[in-house]
């Protein structure tokens, strides 16, 4: 199934679009469902694909060396979703990702993004201002974990993702903050007594 | 004083531009000069800068809430460097950049980057891909570094600065590998040894 108009409008805001790009748009934006459970990709795949989230709840992670889970990301509505380093580098996958709760996203390729870039060039801004904040946004993770305790990188984790979904699983937010489900019962026991 | 047309070609490759174009990026790029043990922007300062080198090399660091420094990147002949975290976000600086060997620099301001982006879209597209391979090179040394010894770390310091100079300082690798200087030593003559 094809993107309607609205979505257009949805994934790029309010960029303002000719009728002819629209369809240019429309022709390269797959609509994708993936149930709860599945893994959209996962370590030592080709990715091809970048994801757009509608609806649902996604978590990637890579598995180091010593078989041990880190979680590098949580995609919710209004994010975008891949292994950027394989994405962008075409080398291989040396993430998974995982429908964390059942999503329904656009889906678009490389070639297909690159193509778009050359026709319409607001969307190279749109895609490159994105990056530029991703980016900040990554460096600035990694060098606040060099300070924060693991109380502030939990109340930063909430913020970020304000609205993920309740259910997620415990193990994954410990994960993602780089410590036990332990520590996380016992941040979250000291942060609702104040 | 302005740049000469061989050294945007040096900028920029194998970029095709007009000498319209050449004139405009001309304007917009400066060279500077700085002295070993300057500091091109600290902490909390406005950054409205990014550089690319000539030559020299530089230092990134952050200074943690306790007072350690850790070094980033290092900057060499034909890098791009400044805080981009600050720089794309408008935000405070939330590092340093320290010149560790004199430095030759060509300067360019977010204005007129914008500005270069809209008037030459070939610059957009340019930044565009490095600014994907930054964001990939970023993600891949953290989960590296979550799997590689220290010794696998200094492998690939040696690999991805070839060119450093000699004279850097030990405390400044042993600070980007995350080690101490004893380390350093250590796994420098256990691989003098093989």
């Amino acid at each position: 199934m094809r993107t309607d108009n609205s979505k257009i409008k949805e994934i790029f805001k309010d960029l303002p679009f000719s009728d002819n790009q629209i369809k240019v748009i429309e022709s390269v934006f797959y609509k994708v469902n993936f149930k709860k459970g599945s893994k959209i990709l996962k370590a030592t795949d080709k990715v091809d694909y970048q994801y757009y989230i509608l609806e649902g709840c996604l978590r990637t992670y890579h598995i180091d060396a010593h078989g041990k889970e880190h979680t590098v990301q949580f995609g919710i509505k209004d994010w975008w979703i891949s292994d950027y380093t394989a994405f962008f580098s075409t080398s291989k996958a040396i993430m998974t990702i995982e429908v964390i709760q059942d999503a329904t996203m656009y889906r678009i390729s490389r070639e297909d993004k690159e193509r778009l870039y050359k026709q319409i060039s607001s969307i190279e801004t749109f895609f490159r201002k994105k990056l530029e904040r991703a980016f900040a946004a990554l460096q600035n993770r990694i060098l606040s974990n060099l300070s924060q305790t693991a109380t502030e990188r939990y109340l930063n984790f909430i913020q970020t993702y304000p609205n993920i979904d309740k259910s997620i699983k415990n193990y994954h937010i410990a994960s993602y903050l780089g410590i036990t489900t332990e520590s996380l019962s016992r941040i979250r026991k000291d942060l609702s007594k104040n």
